[in-house]
């Protein structure tokens, strides 16, 4: 399980996509991001959107990734979002971090769900 | 409900905790952003962080919040699940944007959710 603050290990699967080692089909990418559909979609839209830099979560992202790097990545989550066809009719963004939330992978990512009502935030 | 592109409302309820006319229980306050517990919480720590600035949602915020602001709120974010003692169990961070998302009320806003599992993505 990822631990929010852990050692970023560059051998996780984004960073093997960043790296070109497998894959992906970009839907959107810049100096900064790099978004690709989920491979287990949880909504009939559903992009996962990562940073162009070693960021292990969130956690790890607030705390030091350069401001331009943030400004960047936020930036590209709307543009992702709009280019999805999303900006009217809405979407939900995630981002998981550490132990709690599932976080499956150990390099930052934020989710984009949407094309169709995505229900409650959590379920216990 | 809410559109993610649409203008700013002045009247919605963190407009007016923002402005002290609706009284609140500060988690976290800086420059840039204000935190306070979810008062219909989803989790055992369910805190909500919001901009010090006009912005509706997300969509909006990564389109127009200036580079300071956008550092200044995700650099919260991290510090609010900080201060929550989260940073090691995890949280998820989720942000509602327009009407698919079930954004509730009109002006930005991250759930930080945590102290337990928090469950799947998505209920479809």
């Amino acid at each position: 399980m990822v631990h929010a603050t852990e050692a970023y290990n560059p051998e996780n699967i984004f960073a093997k996509i960043l790296r070109g080692e497998i894959p992906c089909t970009p839907v959107y990418e810049d100096d900064y991001a790099l978004a690709f559909p989920d491979i287990n979609p949880q909504a009939p839209v559903h992009i996962l959107v990562i940073p162009k830099g070693d960021y292990v979560s969130a956690a790890d992202f607030a705390a030091n990734a350069p401001p331009e790097m943030i400004t960047g990545f936020m930036r590209a989550l709307g543009k992702v979002a709009a280019a999805a066809g999303l900006e009217d009719s809405g979407y939900r963004l995630i981002s998981n971090a550490g132990p709690d939330s599932h976080q499956e992978v150990p390099h930052l990512h934020y989710h984009i769900l949407g094309g169709q009502p995505v229900g409650p935030l959590v379920v216990k």
